[in-house]
């Protein structure tokens, strides 16, 4: 164990009372000014460390940083944040460092993850507001061997396990806004951008990115926004911990990823179907083609939604914006 | 005009005639030492150039490599090969190396082509042989606004227009063996890489790799070849010139290729088809998803190919690998 992880180690020890620095420097067998250095360290990190010159240290606890310390320990995956955990307190897009080391040959399973970026990207070239240590902003690296058309039960997989994670770790009533947003009560909490390598044969690499508000006050969106945002917090007036919720949702990722390898695609399509907003609404597609207006009457095998128009054509659609008109 | 290429076009001028060093020297003020650092600089970027203490220099013309100097006096594009033209005399992989300029946002256009490649690469992790100044190896970077299902048709386009190429330029029967290899007389003469980067709304950029044959010898290739492969030289007994070649090919690509973003890709599905070998052969197709033996039907309005299997189902396939059997 290295100095640093032997400091913080103690002061998380103490369950967030006071740890003298003399007892520090003597059970470490360090200066006091050493042990200083590495509480600076620390500080810089994102650890919430009080001191005082009479009591010594204190960590606020728990720290609510979405560093491998803090996640790691808990986290209850085989692969997903297991073989790469790559973390920054402030990146510019975890989505763009996520493809550059794919595109190093990072493997699957490789987590990016930043308490805060600085040009969060989200769908269509918008952006994703990120602010420091109110969000989980993270991607995953993942190397499917699957053809192309594959990659929408990727895209509603994700959904899936995001929506579930808010169901049943904080009982909030998500709810999938095909094809990548997560709404609670109407309001945007999540939002997934996958981006794709592929060539005819099939996938190189899928980037899964994820934006989650979590701690969120209502103020702190900007008023600008297309659909109205909330966070857990707005819903709920709580504070929850960020570290909890990355690692529910992790977990549910990793179990339905390998599920979905496994050829085991049913009960993740059938728990989309059952979260999705849009499965007999009336509503206006815009993609990338046209806009449509018609009834969504379901989503297929392959996480394809199936759009009746008003003479009754059935259009099969991979993306799109949905706005609901009934 | 900088020295190099006044040097340069002083000896192209003289069409292979000799032209003495003490004349060229005069003729742009500069000492002979200096016309023979200009000298040596052309032949390290390939130019065959003879000298001689009593004669001077001369010229082989013409000088057939695919630098910029060469391809694009006669380049008849509005936009391919004309905002960005990136050459190298030698690269690992010019599907590599455009990757990584299109993530740097170089524009649609932006051709890279290479003389020689050490680590050319084809489909499936194989490798293409590209030997110096033997073949045509290039990529072209695309940004169309286009859903991922149309991918297949910027495919099937590549492959007509090598083929056409091939047949109009040379006057050789090439054929499209569906999706991405050009044969001639039942040998590969050319092969296509497309590699894409795209999120559910649609295609960021491909890159579509194109390596051709054309001056090889047949005791030149790798004796492991897993399709024999032949190139213009070994069908019709003749040296070729590459910079003409390279020329008509991106003509083609480029109005075949707005063509299809104005809409219009009727005429190129009805040329691929008359071209392509597999309809109406028994064949085996063997996809990322397990092999399917059957009659080849049709090319479908994307680019799939329909094959009936023996149970008469019609399968709708994006890729796979063909082997002809009847």
């Amino acid at each position: 164990m290295s100095m640093r992880d032997a400091v913080l180690q103690a002061l998380k020890e103490k369950n967030g009372e006071w740890l003298s620095g003399e007892m520090l420097s003597e059970s470490l067998r360090v200066s006091r000014t050493t042990i200083w250095n590495h509480i600076k360290a620390l500080l810089a990190e994102g650890y919430e460390v009080e001191s005082s010159p009479k009591k010594g240290y204190r960590l606020s606890s728990p720290p609510d940083i979405l560093s491998p310390d803090e996640v790691c320990p808990g986290l209850a995956c085989e692969v997903f944040g297991r073989k790469e955990y790559i973390y920054y307190q402030e990146i510019d897009s975890t989505n763009s460092q996520a493809r550059t080391l794919a595109s190093k040959g990072y493997p699957e399973g490789t987590l990016v993850v930043a308490d805060m970026q600085t040009t969060g990207r989200g769908r269509r070239g918008r952006s994703w507001y990120s602010p420091r240590n109110q969000g989980i902003y993270m991607s995953l690296i993942l190397r499917p061997v699957l053809p192309m058309k594959e990659i929408s039960r990727i895209s509603l997989l994700v959904a899936v396990a995001v929506a579930e994670t808010l169901e049943e770790e904080l009982d909030l009533p998500a709810r999938i806004k095909w094809p990548n947003d997560i709404l609670v009560n109407n309001k945007k909490i999540a939002g997934i951008l996958s981006e794709v390598v592929s060539d005819m044969d099939g996938i190189e690499y899928i980037v899964v990115g994820i934006g989650l508000n979590i701690n969120n006050q209502l103020q702190d969106f900007p008023s600008d926004l297309r659909t109205p945002a909330t966070s857990v917090r707005v819903e709920d007036q709580r504070l929850v911990s960020r570290v909890k919720v990355l690692q529910g949702l992790l977990v549910r990722l990793e179990r339905r990823y390998f599920d979905l390898l496994a050829g085991s695609f049913e009960g993740t399509l059938e728990k989309g179907k059952s979260l999705s907003l849009a499965i007999g609404q009336e509503l206006k597609l815009d993609t990338i083609n046209g806009v449509i207006i018609g009834q969504a009457v379901d989503i297929d095998d392959y996480g394809f939604l199936l759009l009746r128009d008003q003479s009754g054509i059935i259009h099969t659609i991979m993306s799109g914006e949905i706005t609901i008109l009934s």
